[in-house]
């Protein structure tokens, strides 16, 4: 039982946040701690949550005319220095290779901590007339940004997975649209895969991506009352395309510059997925991206085993054969309570218990992940049914995480209470603000917290006239709070 | 007509194989130099190649057990140093992250140059009991080798893209099945994806990986007579499971050391695809992997142009639905020839094409790109004839490729004769050989040519008693090439 007992969760959701998070993810086999502070090893369950969020996030690219491609992982210090706003911004967060082999290097590289500064570049050598625009390019790779911070597989580390497109266009709007476009993937992302709502908004001047015009982001709110970055597009404006001479003949054979976006998603959304729906039984995935979407757990005696084995394999086989990803866990030397605890803890959606009495009545026995519902379904009609269920616990997913954003959105117009509410709630406190960051920092310094967007799903103009903090004019509705 | 003589390759690829190599592949627009020397980028067009050969081999391995997973880029210099050969053969080509930021680090990190010394020591975490055998994972990432070599695109490169397999076994039998299966599969890649016949053989002792007990390779023969090692799987003993105390516990509650394998291809299969097929027009795809297996072009004037748009985009329809990847080249500003020439340049297999007469009689005029063979197909039967146009397209490139081959291993047993038939025709010389590293010395010092590699699959038993450099007794059939 000893055995046992080390598999399951001993740490509380609601009570030990920080704690129950980093045991989840390493009992459900997702990630390890690499011997290095700030790097993880992703493992087998936690890199097939990778895989599936790539397949849906690639093909929407590909649909959308994204070319993937692949760029240096190094970076010359020079290419780095040439746009300015790109080496201060990144500059402190650099990893540099110095030496090659036991020869010190004429130039430092740095490891890529992202790649404006060797695609644009190479933009600039492949764009000559407007009919090489839209050029809209893409690359699955890691990066390292040097941050001393703590590790949180996931949400902190120096060195993460992520896609990063880059893109030229021929006038402001296009590349606006481009921006938009990228930024309604990733929220269909969330809402629709990793069953999270999110809100879009943009980042304040000062919090934008070194160079850029205008950052969006997509929101998402955490249980613990923290927001979550999820993804950010970045309309970059002419900045990049002139510091790297990106330029292009329009129709009338006059030369002119382009627009450039860039956008990226890291494998953070995975730390919003887990922290989102997971509880104290473990982890608890979305369909679209459970590894098995249904596990079927045989429960028998030595006189029933292979009557019982028998039904549950042909339910499996049936299921499969409709594309639904199945497992049986036919393992003798295991009892059906280890079988459901290990399968809870790995998160799959929906189980199916099998006994003697299912195979009688030609039934079987559904449970939801979530709330552990349990229905009695015809045999005949398994697969339609399952198919329903799986939807079921995806709406019970939604509905629990935009419960919780709903209720933890506050309107608030006076300092003191700005402080109260995210001290004691956390959440979002939304409130007029002027535009100024040293208004931020007021907040910033007494509760952590800091403004994570400015709403672009609903009306922009606030409701108050003055800022909150310093009573000039606002001029914006800001969205405070805690963040990762 | 400038721009249109810009665009077409200009070298031969008989008499500057090199010269062509590096145009086409600048030209049919697969990689770019980049501005480090040894350093390349991947287009669009590249690496969809490399994304299609990746669907088919991850879909091997992942039938036969394998999992993903993802590991740091980085490797503290101390985790190196634990397995003797691995540090000693690779601490030259290591690149090394020296600070991270402003900070120099107290212990330097090399980045990547394969992974056995930061993966090993999480396989003796993960491995417990006999139970948790066979640990079958891989990783697709890009790795650094330090080589102060000349850059030839996906050849030869400081950076490349691969995958690299590691397994833990718990018998030396099955760490040997594992590595076979790997090697079969590489096989399988080279022959049936992409048109190239293989062989199989071991590297001799002194050019196996660092620590290895045995060293398994599957070599494809260039046009230009040298040979290309495409991918090797390694029998890696116990040398690594000791290094990184990977054990088990097996069924009789004893404690074992277990049985490692690594097996790693590269994007030289892309170098080695390009090489094999492509011709002075530029490059030529076997079907499997090219981004688009049919591309039709409508040959029109202003009367015909409605009526052989409709025909042909009817015609891309019915093959799409089938499953066949076509595009249609409806440009205007563009005529019949140039078409021609860039969907030559760009690789396409077969070539439809459309004009008036096609659509009067109801036919379809096709080409096949490697050897110009022009057949007229009945619209009717238009999808089932395509299919056997891809077919026999894959057979004339592995035809020519075999022909090739077999033309260019000859049996020798006097070294001038070595010397003197790798000097005049390239390909492989077989030849018994005693075993000792100082007679392919002889061989390499006069015509840089080594042992590549000594077969498997055919008899291994030399025909001759001696070795043909030094006279002693001989115990191997050796093939000697030159190689990239």
């Amino acid at each position: 039982m000893s055995g046992e007992q080390e598999l399951g969760m001993t740490k509380s959701k609601e009570h030990q946040t920080g704690e129950w998070y980093a045991e989840l993810v390493q009992k459900a086999k997702l990630a390890d701690y690499a011997p290095m502070g700030g790097f993880i090893v992703t493992r087998p369950r936690g890199y097939e949550l990778w895989e599936r969020l790539q397949d849906h996030l690639d093909g929407w690219f590909k649909e959308t005319g994204v070319q993937n491609s692949y760029f240096p992982v190094l970076i010359p210090e020079s290419y780095l220095e040439q746009e300015k706003d790109i080496v201060e911004g990144f500059d402190p967060e650099v990893a540099w290779v110095t030496h090659g082999g036991h020869d010190e290097l004429e130039e430092r590289l740095a490891v890529r901590p992202t790649s404006e500064s060797i695609i644009t570049p190479f933009m600039s050598q492949w764009v000559r007339s407007y009919r090489d625009l839209p050029l809209q390019l893409n690359q699955w790779c890691s990066v390292i940004r040097w941050e001393a911070t703590e590790t949180k597989p996931f949400f902190r580390t120096k060195e993460f997975l992520w896609q990063e497109g880059h893109t030229a266009h021929a006038t402001e709007d296009d590349a606006m649209d481009e921006v938009m476009m990228r930024l309604g993937q990733y929220e269909q992302l969330y809402e629709d895969v990793l069953a999270i709502p999110v809100m879009r908004g943009r980042k304040p001047d000062h919090d934008k991506f070194p160079g850029a015009n205008k950052t969006t982001t997509v929101e998402a709110l955490m249980p613990d009352g923290k927001s979550v970055q999820g993804g950010t597009s970045h309309h970059l404006g002419q900045s990049f395309a002139e510091a790297y001479d990106v330029t292009f003949t329009d129709e009338d054979e006059e030369e002119q510059t382009a627009w450039t976006t860039s956008w990226g998603l890291s494998w953070r959304a995975l730390g919003a997925l887990i922290m989102t729906h997971s509880d104290d039984q473990g982890l608890v995935l979305p369909p679209a991206l459970a590894p098995e979407q249904v596990v079927v757990v045989p429960i028998y005696n030595d006189d029933t085993r292979e009557d019982v084995l028998q039904y549950a394999n042909e339910v499996a086989a049936e299921l499969q054969e409709d594309g639904v990803r199945v497992h049986v866990d036919d393992r003798d030397e295991r009892n059906p309570g280890f079988k459901f605890n290990e399968w809870e803890l790995k998160g799959v959606p929906v189980r199916f218990e099998i006994g003697g009495y299912e195979v009688e009545d030609e039934e079987v026995t559904v449970v939801h992940r979530p709330d552990g519902e349990e229905v009695v379904e015809d045999r005949a009609d398994i697969v339609e049914a399952t198919n329903e269920h799986l939807d079921a616990v995806y709406d019970k997913l939604y509905e629990a995480a935009e419960e919780n954003l709903e209720e933890n959105v506050r309107e608030v117009d006076e300092v003191n209470e700005i402080l109260g509410t995210i001290g004691q709630h956390g959440g979002y406190v939304k409130t007029p603000w002027c535009g100024d960051e040293a208004c931020e920092e007021v907040v910033k310094e007494k509760v952590h917290a800091e403004i994570v967007m400015l709403p672009m799903n609903e009306e922009a103009e606030p409701d108050a006239d003055e800022c909150t903090m310093c009573g000039d004019e606002a001029t914006e509705i800001a969205y405070f709070a805690k963040s990762y």
